[in-house]
């Protein structure tokens, strides 16, 4: 069995890992730690999981967090977490970070868009934690980067059109909608239930931190440097992100080719649904799943091709993918635990 | 492994039986029935599935039902169900069924709230399918009717209570609240968005066709003919009911004699959580399993006692019972293919 | 033209106290207060008033409120209203107070349940300011407590009950089912989006402080001192209350009797809406508005009552019927500025 | 006082006509026609409307709606309305018709979409009813095709940048997000509640009717055909549409350019707010109301701009911008009728 912990558990994506791991036929959960809730039960703290978890939230430090564990899930804030993991390896534990400190191979970007690093050696040998991109890399890493939860319905979507290069990078667009769990279980005016059921809005409008990251691995497969337009939405649900990206087509590409990319790339990933042709997912087809389902369309109008990615922010999004890098990291198969299939409705 | 077959499988308690089972470690859904889908696969109706279930769907017949199948799930309609499980029954395979047509012992009752009952004679050797009264009956059975949605939470709540004679039986109010999948996924205005979404209100009151089905237990447990008050309301949620149920309580009663009652008769219950006290349950710590999570109160003011307890409509409420069931009915253990934490939030 | 001020006009009943009348056709509002906004433009605060309100929020003082102001609204919390009340009337305005402060004819109920009482004087001149019950008194007053959401909504689906003794006053239960909306724009983690989204759940049972408030109310109908059953619940809606009251019948009361009871205290109500025989309401009819729409049902079965009421919580339950009671305390028609059909859907 | 008649007022654009009719002070409803409610009290079918309307649905015939009116709202499904808007307007009623029959100037383009145009002569003298955009033309006209919800939001949003030959018009992308009120009162699976709530979709990706209407007027603004890429969402809940709209600035374009062009053409406009800088609206904002809230923002790391607009689909989208058109058509101001705030929340 693999021994694991969870820094900062008390969180959604922290819970969305012990409700996955409660069922890992080959992972044991043996330490949990939250700041705010130190001391409490976490069946207290989260009802759902009563009988599921016997665990007392402990408090945050790597040496709690390292006593019994062969790998440590940070499912803390950015800046906190750079602030721990460096001692959590040094102590021979693998780490999967959840925030956003570890997914930037070049220190200036993240530093442009958040604040100073103050772990820039480690970025060197981190692996982002995107596993139809960096399967084999993330097998042998100590320290994945987990992908944003924007960035990884965005990358999924475009990442055959760039690759294959039937796309002009430089007119990408990507208008993307989450739901409220994304914003985290913190209060703010933002979240109020008052605030933001029966509407819909735009934020961050061209200047979300995501952004970059997007750019940065959609550059490395484009084999160029690009910018891309990113505008997050929130929708008046729970959990789910479906991205629409824009592209326009280099001249005479096809739908045949468009078609073959997807299949090539995706056809045999166990996480990737791709829709029949003239269907479009939902984002209630992925719930608490760690799919991500495709569909796209060429437009011959204007030339364009959209396509929609569907996944479930907290799973997909965070800790479903974050399980899945811990499989490949374990040498476990990298669907354990992730095989339920999703409700509906 | 043991081969089940579903009746009726492209709605939603159909649907949820095919999510259930199809990560039950020891049963194998062989065939899965609809009139309105025939030929479609299931994934096709059912994009979430996709991956999960390669059935197609195949006409409603007792011979295609029985061909594979040790037993079978109904999932049909009251009056269509029992059309043809007496056929079933004599092809030598169990039944489970959802509809209301096998929940009564009296056939009166039953034509007094619904119709001609045409296979009356199966009444008497039916068991009523909630585990925690009937489980030893169940195992025993060759036909179980698997108790409506709003039964299984109120009978829950108020069982101790009655059982104990803790409370005047003829002073129990059941004010329940229910989530629109448990008006299945028919068409009418009522289920409609923009009719639901964002208003509450109440429905078929003092006149809903669980009322007798309620009373027959309730008063199979009080030794005496009761009656009670139900009212049904709609709550914008998608899965769920919590009912709110009040009585008077028997002089002298004391806190104390409520609280055993309540640790005996649901102490070892696999399915049953009781809240700490001073906590209520809500319907989101339930949603997609097979618990029932119960809290109650002592009001001195009134000398009354409020039980509240919650569900998920589809699993505890039908599907997940029926496979509790099965299990039962099967020799397995009662909660195979049952023990997925729910999700949060 | 009358003028008002609001004294905490940055919450929800302060926002709908504006809106409200901002349509107004005799009243012009010259003052807004906010302790959390002060010198900021309404405008800004609540961009859908953009273009109907020019004002800047000022600091909360008696002599801001009224400098220019015949009547003052205060939607300050409780305890902080009483605070600055008497200071008000002593400057010769008229008060609507919309806190729970000036509701109890009995400082020691509002002390039992809530704290010490720091203007108990005023008690006695103070009216509850339920237009249906009190509306000549209300016509006279100097200061009106106007009622709490899920008073308002129980007490006119019972008062007929009780005024003509057709129940039995101490089997009343009230079980009410609000929206969001009534737990204020505050944050907590109760009114955070994913901790109410697609759920449902009861709280403070049998302890919410409006208990009081609606004995006191019904125990003056009834000429005796009785206790009642409350739960209330949470629906995950924005506005809305619906109260189901139930309640034994006296021996030999009919339904005739009933409906004379209902239309003899309704019929000429301007605000009160009784549905046709059969029909219940949804809380989607009265959206915005200050009307309660009532049905009921005798049950012979149990020998019950079961009366449904539904209202706007933030309209009739707060805001609307502070400016129905500001009408009539200014010679106004009671209905001046409440006249807009509600949205459907 | 004008008198107006409603074909087709059963619908939700038909019900918001009364709404908002029911208040306007120059105008009464004659007579409301719906072939499903021949003979039902108005207020039977909208409980909400009890007390704000006393008409009878009549049979839908151009007698009857011309009887007693001066103006005829068509709120008919497609196809129905040019059936019966010839015989309307030969009676010597005006017209504003809600369908899209009157919506193209080119009868080729509608059939295209469409189906064949039974009327195609009046689409020379027929306006189309965008205020902004024709006010002088709308209030000279015998017969005004009222935008659909998508395009009024989408052309609001983009007229200033192609107008003033700011971008390339050939780069312009909408993004656009329906509430399900858009899709009507009508039953399907596609506005089942538990199909649409707590998820998130497109559909209708480059094939929605409503692209050659906003591609029509964007040509006229910019001298030029183009084709835009257009794609719906839907979003859970019940009113609104935001737009978001992308388009490549024209090399040199500055953002005091682009401020002035919305600053020129919409300071004066009593339904456009221009939000404060950096600020992006929501939906809610403008529920129930005919106002549409804009924003945008230049990115300089890609050279695009990226606008957001939000509308009522019901109001602005509809119903609200036919009663704006009335006013012009009958010399009323255009926005009597339509001043009241919206909610929030």
């Amino acid at each position: 069995m693999v021994r694991v912990a969870i820094a900062g558990a008390s969180g959604y994506t922290g819970f969305e890992l012990l409700r996955i791991l409660s069922r890992h036929p080959q992972v044991t959960v043996t330490t949990v730690t939250s700041r705010a809730h130190t001391g409490q039960a976490v069946a207290d703290v989260y009802p759902a999981l009563r009988g599921h978890c016997p665990l007392i939230f402990q408090n945050t430090t790597a040496e709690v967090l390292t006593a019994e564990a062969d790998l440590v899930f940070t499912a803390l804030p950015h800046q906190a977490a750079m602030g721990i993991v460096p001692d959590l390896l040094s102590r021979g534990v693998k780490v999967v970070d959840l925030s956003a400190d570890f997914r930037f191979r070049d220190p200036r970007v993240y530093e442009a868009w958040y604040q100073e690093h103050t772990a820039p050696d480690l970025l060197s040998e981190t692996v982002y934690g995107l596993p139809e991109l960096y399967r084999d890399a993330i097998a042998r890493a100590r320290l994945v980067g987990n992908p944003g939860c924007y960035p990884t319905s965005i990358l999924l979507a475009a990442a055959p059109l760039v690759k294959r290069r039937l796309v002009d990078p430089r007119t990408i667009i990507a208008d993307s909608k989450s739901g409220v769990s994304g914003a985290g279980r913190g209060l703010s005016l933002a979240t109020h239930f008052c605030e933001v059921h029966d509407g819909f809005k735009a934020y961050k409008v061209a200047e979300h931190r995501h952004t970059p990251e997007i750019e940065q691995e959609l550059s490395a497969l484009a084999g160029e440097q690009l910018h891309i337009s990113f505008t997050p939405h929130l929708v008046p649900m729970t959990r789910g992100i479906l991205s629409t990206v824009y592209a326009q087509l280099r001249p005479g590409v096809t739908g045949e080719e468009v078609d073959a990319a997807y299949r090539d790339l995706y056809g045999t990933e166990r996480f990737l649904r791709l829709c029949p042709p003239g269907r479009f997912p939902s984002t209630l087809q992925v719930r608490g799943t760690n799919y991500c389902d495709l569909a796209w369309k060429v437009d011959p109008r204007t030339d364009r091709i959209v396509v929609v990615s569907v996944i479930d922010n907290l799973t997909r999004g965070a800790s479903g993918q974050a399980v899945c890098n811990m499989n490949l990291m374990m040498g476990l198969d990298e669907a354990c635990g992730l095989e339920a299939a999703p409700w509906m409705p």
